[in-house]
C-alpha cells in the first residue's frame, strides 16, 4: 500500500513537472503571467526558436493551461492567454523564483514581484487556516489524503 | 537592457529547475522532507535503481541542499539531511504539490500536508504584507529588482 501511494502521490508533484518541468515552458509561462500574448512578442523576448516556441505553445495548449484566440484572419493570427488551470500554476512559479532570487541571485533579484495597487514586493506564506500560524517546514506532515489507495 | 534582465531573472526560476526540475530529485527530496534519511530506505521508497539515486544525492550534496553525515564506520553510511537550503525549497514543493492535488488528481489527493501540531491541511498564500490581503495572479506586477542590469 505504500508504495501504491507513494506512486500515486508522485503524480501531484511530477504531474506539475511533466508540464512545467521543461525550462522554455516556465519561461513561456512567466512571460504569459507578464501580459505577453503574441507568438512574435514571446520569440523576441525569450530568443527561442520559432519551432521551439510552437511545440512548446502547443503542449500547454493541449493540456488546457494557455487557450489560444485568433486576432487576425488573413494570415490567420492568435493570442496565447492563461486558462483557469494555467493562472492556478502562479503560486508554483512564484516559489520557484522565491528560491532563485535568494540562492542564485545572493537576495539582488533582478526583478521584483510586487501588489499591483500599492508597489509592495509580496510575500508567499505556508499557514495553518485553523492555528492563523504561518509554518515552518517542520511543522509540516504528510497524512494519507481522500484518494490513498486502501490495500492493493 | 529588457533583454539583459530577462535573461538574468531566468536564473531565479530556471536556476531553481537546475536543481529540482528532475523527477527523481524531487521525489528524493519530497522523502527527506519527510523524515527518510538512509539511502536504503530511499531506494525502498522511491523503487530507484542504486546508481541513479546515488547520482541526484551527490549533485544534491554538491549543490548544498543536502548534507550526509556518516552513522556507521565499516563500511562507512551516511545519513542525509536537508541543508538550510534544501529545506527552503518547501515552498516550492509545497506549490508543485498543491497544483498536482488539483489538476492531476482531482482534488481527491493522496496525500495531505497538514499542521504538525492540529492536524490542519495547510494554505500557502501570495499575500501583500503593506495591505495584508492574499493576492491574485492579476494582482501581482513585475518590476526591477536590486540586480537588475542598467544600461547596454
Amino acid at each position: 500500500m505504500g508504495q501504491i501511494s507513494e506512486r500515486r502521490d508522485g503524480c501531484s508533484i511530477q504531474g506539475t513537472l511533466d508540464v512545467i518541468g521543461d525550462r522554455w515552458t516556465l519561461l513561456i509561462l512567466r512571460d504569459l503571467f507578464r501580459g505577453v500574448r503574441r507568438f512574435s512578442q514571446l520569440e523576441d523576448n525569450l530568443g527561442i526558436a520559432k519551432n521551439l516556441l510552437a511545440s512548446r505553445l502547443s503542449k500547454l495548449v493541449a493540456a488546457d493551461i494557455v487557450t489560444k484566440i485568433p486576432y487576425q484572419d488573413r494570415p490567420i493570427r492568435h493570442e496565447y492567454f492563461l486558462t483557469r488551470k494555467g493562472r492556478d500554476l502562479s503560486p508554483s512559479l512564484v516559489a520557484l523564483m522565491r528560491w532563485g532570487d535568494r540562492w542564485c541571485n545572493d537576495r539582488t533579484p533582478p526583478t521584483l514581484l510586487v501588489h499591483s495597487e500599492c508597489g509592495t514586493p509580496l510575500n508567499q506564506i505556508t499557514q495553518c487556516p485553523t492555528c492563523d500560524e504561518s509554518l515552518d517546514p517542520d511543522e509540516i506532515r504528510s497524512r494519507p489524503g481522500p484518494g490513498a489507495s486502501v490495500g492493493s
